[in-house]
């Protein structure tokens, strides 16, 4: 497959997941939306559920739309990103790319679906809390720790899935990010992704939306550095256990 | 098949779609019920199961259920609209016929299993919003590009769906229902379906519904023009990008 | 297949039914349980998922596990109940029978799971709320009407399911009594089913439980002949209409 | 295959299952988690899908990650615990082995990935819960009745599933777990699984958990005998009732 396939497949299934993914966020916590206040469990569901459409629009290049997918790929010893899709420099940058441009795209076009709530939200931080994630208690150390073990489990699993994504397939992905989220999302709002977070923070940097505060670039490294130490640790164990089912 | 069937099936399943849709709604909304102040999550699983049941009622047609899944794969470039249902102007004309009475029948039968409930209700506002979407800000221009991406991301994403609708296949857009409720149903209630609109308000209309207040007209285009673009939309992209799996 | 296996099926699978299904009541509505006040959607997904658990325990008899089933397909004009276990009058009153006693034993086994919180709880139509539905506005008529919409659609639905009940195939029709749970149980509280009903009111006539209130007889008709109607009228419709996929 | 698989198999597969399922609990209880008081649905899901992810990682060994479901296979008068895996004294324990350390390991990491809000909360009772089950009114006998009969659900209806552990296999049991935690998780918080409440038990006793309580170990007998004993009965009915489907 040419990488400009997978280049526009990454960017439009990350535009799903974070226009779905932030989406959730903002009816959640902008005010005078719908579902203010719907809790936690409704930002798993809807988190859990964009992941599922991105990967039915990203079908094509295997629907990483996550850099530390793509890590934890390389990392496991396979040969393939998806099917015709030999690893390379090249392909591992084209992923990357349109994982970053997508989420980058789905966070502008989710503020202008709820660009009237953002006028209306004067609290800086739930606005920046739409974009990007932030810690319920920061400390850089166990931040890390808990974006590591998050991004493990998505790794670790989803490289023990059977099957592929077609039909039923993008649902047990679907499902897991609904238990990270719900499990392992307490502590720092499980980014488990860096192009989800960084993408997105990008987008809050630029718009022009009104009464934004700060996008709190000290904490940007976290979401990054942790999901792509979590699902190389993924990819390793899978590797190194020999439990995937060939 | 006969434009017929193809008829009555739209018609049953469109009448499921908004007998359980609006359901959920009455149960959340209305005075005194079991399911009174359940929460948005709630409708959202709701809407969305209410298209499992109406997909599997319309399989024989495609169960479309909506004008703008219609104009989506009439702009998609495809040449039927289901197995042996090419599409034609009396084709479509079928659909969007089978649509619309379904949608207002399903809502006359929500009527009287809420029946009670209705009686008991004293705000208008709460009745009508059982039937048709209202914006929680109004701004004609906003709400219908809220409603416009609510759609695109309906219909792109069933357009890369790889199965059919037999068995489990209506479960991914039943999910993919739930999450755009989460996701983008904040800021106008997502009709994302002119007939899911449209029926059910001309119901309000006509209904000998005690106490009601006005059927707000003045709003009723932005849930036809957004969804009918949206569809339009998400059906030329799907045909321009190559990344439907054929 | 022999009658007696027939009966042994429906009596474990209706068993699992209200075991659970009663269970998830218990546990929102007795006083000191750990999901005390968990809401109704929780109340939805449990009887949902207690038709799903039936349903893979009585697989080998077709599942019924609601005498409005038994109903509904004799309606539809078939000739076989379920693989090899032809309609007659006999396998009609084992389907019945197994039903009610499954019901039956079900309840009694949750009275025994939630024993405690039974001896705790202070008010008697929450104990018995437990066991059976009842109205949250009484008025006989209108309350049958919801009760045959409701139970119109489980059958009509279910008849229009592609699949068998192995693997997967439980699944939708869980999510399908989500759905009218959801959408259609505001007013009665979704019997649908009179076995459901019966069976554990009777276990609530019967049982020793500690300051347990009337049963409320005048109401138990109610959710016999509207699911009994409204599971005739789906098997019907499902005749005349030609929109059952063979 | 080797026992060694097996064995890891098992402690990789408990060990998601108690990781993410001590992580919701830790999630909804802990000061100061996003996902504070989420509620008891919130639990379910997060454990029902817990054991989604633990069954697809340890799909090798069968995934038992629960002595109770092992017990329970052993008395169906099964010869194989999973294909190529002959039930023997050596296997059993290699399960057991398997699951208790997975058990104890995933709830070691689960206090790391929320160790800020362990040190934050000032209840010992709550830093409990994280780890094990305690019930809502103690009384060990009524205890022991309740997780006999969430186990005798859990391992009755999992020998009636029809299918393997692969592609979407994981997801019926993962909706049963769902079912039994909100319908018998009311009294006693559904262990429904030795090795998930005894090896986080043993974690909370040994690690360093600021401001931990005493780990009730009085209690501790019930959550192994209940489970132990409900799914050798699970499993000896569904070898004398023929209705497992072969």
């Amino acid at each position: 497959m040419s990488l400009g396939i997978v280049f526009l497949s990454e960017v439009m299934g990350t535009m799903m997941l974070t226009l779905l993914g932030c989406g959730v966020v903002a009816n959640v916590a902008l005010r005078g939306t719908k579902g203010n206040a719907g809790g936690f469990l409704m930002v798993n569901w809807g988190w859990g559920l964009a992941v599922m459409a991105g990967v039915f629009v990203a079908a094509k290049s295997g629907a990483h739309l996550n850099p530390a997918v793509t890590v934890g790929i390389l990392s496991s010893g396979a040969t393939d990103y998806a099917p015709n899709v030999p690893i390379s420099f090249g392909s591992t940058l084209t992923y990357f790319g349109g994982e970053m441009l997508g989420a980058f795209l789905g966070a502008v076009v989710c503020w202008l679906a709820y660009k009237q709530h953002f006028d209306d939200e004067p609290d800086g931080a739930t606005k920046l809390g739409v974009f990007s994630t932030g810690p319920a208690k920061r400390s850089y150390g166990w931040n890390v720790v808990t974006e590591i073990i998050g991004t493990f489990v998505l790794v670790f699993v989803i490289l023990h899935f059977g099957g592929g994504v077609t039909g039923l397939g993008p649902l047990p992905v679907a499902l897991l990010v609904v238990a990270i989220g719900a499990s392992l999302g307490g502590p720092t709002g499980y980014a488990i992704n860096p192009a989800r977070d960084l993408g997105p923070r990008i987008a809050h940097a630029l718009l022009p939306i009104k009464g934004k505060g700060a996008s709190d670039w000290s904490y940007s490294w976290v979401p990054i550095v942790g999901p792509l130490a979590g699902g190389a640790l993924g990819g390793l164990m899978a590797q190194w256990l020999p439990l995937v089912t060939k």
